[in-house]
């Protein structure tokens, strides 16, 4: 059971990417889940109803979100039908949308959850109790559960990691745009990565253009963030978990850039 | 012109991985200059005289700091004489210690300039207009400026980065503990990394105990965080500079632990 | 149905304005319920058993608490056996101690609930989830409901003034040590007051000597906070509901210091 | 010399406020110098030119601000031409506008400074320091110095009192919307008082909509905040300071809403 996952996907230009490399990746990595973190899809703040049928075009199955799910407001309105778009699990009861979603492929169930951590970012429910609540009732189902944990802190991810190893198949973090190099199989046999990292702008903080960013720090006065222009990258995980026990087996970086060229399979 | 960089080392573990990986690194490598940064060094919290002794005799000619400097309160009593040890310059004026250190190998001056982030951590002066100021100090001494920023935020840290792209050879990140995969030299020849991550335990929450982190993670009551036992890790960065211009070359990571060996040059 | 209730008692300065005006209040108010919080009793920090016990001795019948709580460690050993010691009640499933308290006075129940904020506080399970559920649970058993929300931001204390409107008898506010002057019927009935204030002494900040708290803001260097000496003072609140449907009759600041004298009643 | 200051006028409301009772409020304590902050006077969110010109009209000399200073875009516009709108002196250096003033009042120089705090709020230069700075040079001019601390923590309010006790003639905060009972005077002489309050809607969350700020709590969704409607209120304090010395000798606070009503003098 292989699963493919691409990190926050910022704009245009992470779109872009998608449509050249999915179908690249796709080929050399033959996942059976392909799942794409979707939060920032929509000119760097949500996603669109469009945006999401795209991702699904182009050969995912799963779209995860974060702390940016309701920056554009047409979410409101597909959501209940977006039968694979997973928000945090983590907000209020009675939030729109899900946490969880089991995807059926080939006759085989796979469990996607999204959590959001607290540490540096609002007040949710706790991720950790909703994580262990969800994962027991994916347990009845599949052996196979992936966890997208949107979160800040490194020492929450870590955490959460280790809160989850041995019961879920990967814990791979999103959220910081910045491709962490810790992927590592953790003792009990979850794969582990702290943050996949963004797809969309090269050339730019976290995806927005740089000299407004700049601009913002040093002068303290309000801006408006568009998405950066210019080259491209894509950041993504690849996990390979036994067929059987849903175990890890291995975990593996993918970035693609200008200083990191895609190889083919 | 080649600089090693050893990213914040927690503990005795951290302690212990310097003492056997550091002749190996610098055989290696043989680098001009060899950084280490050191805040979390005396059990996790700070750093004693002793201990920044032993890093010099390791073979380190700076040591930085960051958040945790003032942990281990020998620190007032031996930073005034610790010629090489460099805590982050934008703290308040009048701040014991020193922000920058000028450090001579062989006639040729490098400047290490020591800076803390904002964003998620307690006010300071502004880290841009510090880094600013000491670099048109530091140009018209050496093409040679080395800055670590001890930071939390990705959008901080990157903008940083973009900041002094073009002025300063190398401009890494610390404080996450977590190593980033995103090392890259800048249009304007800076080297850059997000975080070069921890040298210490490598099972545990940056370094500390796991069971006890996550306890504190489920129950919210409080905890006493003790320096994680077991596996060792180390993580680093190389990089190598023009030594005419002070621009980087390459920028190189460097992680040893169990799921990355150490390759003998 | 008369209630006195006495804002976050400070060390022992704090402890010597119960001994020495909370008889008199008593006497002038006649309260049938008397509140102290405590999360600062024990040297500014916790309670002790010692301490708690010394309240109810005093003439208080609970004690509330707040972020605070665990500070003193001995708390661990007699929270169980403290029946009218309250806690937050949105701490985690499975916190010692409990957030809500049932005291019966003269035959007439009266139900007293502490829940903590979470904006610029630590991560919590929903405070407003948590008061609607036990403030369900407590109308089967009396219309005498007490709220003491111990929070920072005034936000989110008037968000749950108006939140609990109608449902608690009162809703006031403790956290910042300092007293506002906003006590007032709302619309539907409840005394609401954003923060009672601090027992304590009276010159120096929230509590603790003001010359320690000024080296930390201008010197970003570590301090260890002490309870201030020298003057004292007492912040309190005294609310009057109706006997039949619980709801608040009126709600009159209490606040004896050397700009404020006690007047007996 | 007495004087008279207003706090955060909130959209229509306050400043309705400000139109039927500032006149009243001059009448009764013939102010020599009137102050308003004006941070959310144009529909919560900044100000505009034509607001500050009717503050100026109705009978203030000099409008403070605070964080929402920039909220507004038209502020960027008339700023430099806004020769007695001051606001926060800590902003980096460069920012448009000036965070002190200087008036004359029938040959009488007065210094009104503008601080704002960073507790709680986005990182600046360090307020302590800038007070002590601008202090010092007011000090040339007048005895006269009143300051504006805009800050969320009272224990960086508090501590700024001590700080300037004996060196401003008084430092009062704005911000957190909600008035305090704390206004006193210091050992050294200074008028203190942790927050003047909020001069707008009396029924809402800091003068916004109540039914929106609640969703906003209670589902984690975002919300677009409205000023409230209905009854109002006016929040204010009124200083006398020595004519000679500066020293403060009398602090009374302000508070007009249909529990507080207005008394003629
Ligand atoms: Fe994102
Ligand atoms: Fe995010
Ligand atoms: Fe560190
Ligand atoms: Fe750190
Ligand atoms: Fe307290
Ligand atoms: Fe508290
Ligand atoms: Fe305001
Ligand atoms: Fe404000």
């Amino acid at each position: 059971m292989n699963l493919l996952f691409i990190g926050d996907v910022v704009g245009k230009p992470g779109r872009h990417m998608i449509d050249v490399y999915l179908p690249k990746l796709k080929e050399k990595y033959k996942p059976q889940l392909t799942i794409v973190n979707g939060e920032n899809a929509a000119n760097g703040r949500g996603i669109t109803e469009k945006i999401y049928r795209a991702f699904m075009t182009a050969g995912a199955q799963v779209v995860t979100m974060g702390n940016h799910t309701w920056d554009n407001k047409e979410i409101f309105e597909f959501i209940d039908g977006a039968k694979n778009l997973v928000r945090p699990a983590n907000f209020p009861e009675g939030t729109p949308g899900k946490g969880i979603v089991f995807v059926n492929i080939n006759g085989v169930e796979i469990a996607v959850i999204n959590l959001q951590g607290r540490a540096f970012l609002p007040p949710l429910d706790c991720p950790f109790l909703k994580a262990e609540e969800l994962i027991k009732e994916a347990k009845k189902r599949t052996p196979f559960i992936f966890v997208d944990f949107h979160a800040e802190a490194t020492s929450e991810k870590i955490a959460m990691g280790y809160f989850l190893d041995g019961k879920a198949t990967a814990v791979v973090g999103t959220h910081t745009h910045v491709q962490t190099a810790d992927q590592r199989i953790l003792p009990q046999g979850t794969a582990y990565m702290s943050d996949v990292g963004m797809t969309g702008p090269y050339d730019g903080v976290l995806g927005m253009d740089s000299e407004t960013v700049l601009k913002k720090f040093t002068t303290a006065l309000p801006a408006r963030f568009e998405v950066a222009e210019g080259r491209e990258q894509l950041s993504g995980v690849f996990i390979k978990a036994d067929s059987r026990t849903g175990k890890a087996m291995s975990i593996e970086r993918i970035l693609i850039n200008d200083d990191h060229m895609f190889i083919e399979g």
